[in-house]
């Protein structure tokens, strides 16, 4: 079944990617629906909160439909599992510095009946507890709704 | 401390991007030693053998130093949890189709100390064991070497 | 927001009773659809398989869309969690003896923009791998659809 | 082996189903000792505590041997594998809304040396952070004691 | 609660140390008892079956009660997790050249009531795929029989 | 490759005998740098912090470079997996009772390519959350350096 719009590639390019880098794929952004934001913290709770708030925000999923809720609660553990690398129950004792996310809402088959889907994406550094000393790491999490 | 050079970032477009689309990233890869592959199953196995093989082939980690095999392996695992999201347990029970990964080796610090670190990252689709049915992945390690 | 149905709970109850105890609970099916079936391995792919064939073959998920196969597929592998204990990884290492299972489908809530979800549980005796020595098992997976 | 008195189906029920419900299993309860008791939070240490001091108050295991208390927990732990579905340690951002639970006490084999054994059961909702929207979740834990 | 005698250190020294080096502590071993043994292979279920058939040959456990194999089982898994740190799930990948492991049951605790208790130990080395390149492990798990 | 130097074992050692228990050891010490230290505590974040402030304390690794630390953290995370036995997520809800850690560096491969490397052992125990209830626990970590 061949995917036509690949919404998790460009979901982690809109969570990685420079406004200018970014520039370059418009055409396929214009395919889905996207939106972009920041989380501080690592405290899981707090970027669950985050995305969620952004993605109702800007009109990626409804409000009061907790089906649409549930996929993308869904969509952000799966991507949370790539930031903490298998390591997602010790998430609060590590400290981000500009974690970026983003929300790509769009119909990745042909075949209508498979409807929409999510991806949820997330780049950013991730470091130990002492402060100056983190590296990059990279999350991805797809999920229909 | 400034991170000068996203060997992340740059690993996860080189997995990810088609020729034509890296070609403007182009600069960037100047500054890293990089190499990239296919693994067209999921036996986590295979793709760590398939991962190894293309970093000594390419000359990106040393053929008979285990520490520079090691650094490698603990990336390629770190990176295989956002693949597989939580579930590397039961990795063998999916099947993908064209998962593509890159391996990439540089400086990402300013201060000379820290030395060369390597990236892994993969991108593709991922199934259940059904034909036909399947949708993106993505992942990334990094360790240091 | 109240849940009207309790899917779960009926799948749990439709995986571990008998026929003749769960004949005080007809009522509560009548408002579902539901079928069940026995898995007679730990290898987790068989298991999934097994639980995918009976419910496309009894028309409870449809057979060539892949969104309702996805939102199956997590249901199973959550239900499956809860059969393993934290253990999913080593699971080819376990044996079952009479592993039943349930998928049902219906609208747990009163809001007809939640639609329909899906709930997955097992019941049985799992044991280690020498025979004879079992005890029980339980899990349960829910999913939108 | 056969299992003559199947308590972890006994705590299941006790768990899941109303008092009305349960009255047409009273039989099999006659053969175990049973208690039951309510979580209302998602921390992980105060649902253990909750069963714990449920279970010595009750009797169902005695308060100063360290062995009944040590089986007791690692049945509450496998328990909450299937409550939290692989996410135990994402266990503290969730939210429930009348988690129940249930500890059953019995002599579930024939034969007279393999002595008593501990199920505990838990059933209710569980959600996201965001209040109104949960669905169902269960678990089982089986030890010897 | 003190601690008379720690059979998890003991297991852990007959699974590290010499023949030589293990003889100064034969007064500790005089109260316990211990069996040793090695398993050759890094798949989690010949590592069970070896365990379990030495701790039976030896004496450790009786051969057909289930409960004391139920005890061995739950202690076997516990230290096999420090062997793989985390990565149990993927154990089948890795490769292992002389893993010793023991088997240590006694009576930690002044406390009659507190009865007997299993220890097992691993210690070994560890390795990728790749032949001749590996690394120290070592694994403790402890449960009451 | 044969392994001269046995590190994980010298900080199994290190962290799990008494004073003079060790001192039949001494020789072997002489090979490596060590350090030894106590953690009162189960949070995750506070027993990194004292291992590695230890660490740093007794020039086993260096102060400022980002790479060391990176080598230590991942090395203490590997033993935290043997001290949690793969419940490191629920690590905050446990109780330990004077957990000791030792790190130990030293070059265990004959070839001088391999250059140094890291062991982090833990030894101790660690109880539910009801004080006077505990029994013991041990975890290795090996990086290199």
């Amino acid at each position: 079944m061949p995917q036509q719009i690949k919404i998790g590639k460009l979901a982690v390019l809109a969570a990685s990617l420079t406004e200018e880098e970014l520039s370059g794929f418009a055409d396929h952004f214009n395919q889905v629906r996207c939106c972009q934001g920041k989380a501080g913290s690592m405290d899981v709770q707090k970027i669950i909160a985050a995305v969620e708030t952004a993605a109702k925000r800007n009109g990626i999923i409804k409000e009061n439909v907790y089906r649409e809720t549930h996929a993308l609660y869904h969509a952000i553990l799966e991507g949370l599992h790539g930031v903490t690398r298998g390591q997602i129950g010790v998430g609060t004792m590590m400290r981000t510095v500009g974690l970026r996310f983003s929300v790509v809402r769009g119909r990745p088959y042909d075949h209508p009946g498979e409807g929409e889907w999510l991806a949820v994406a997330f780049y950013g550094t991730i470091g130990a507890p002492v402060k100056g000393l983190e590296h990059e790491t990279c999350g991805l999490g797809i999920n229909h709704i």
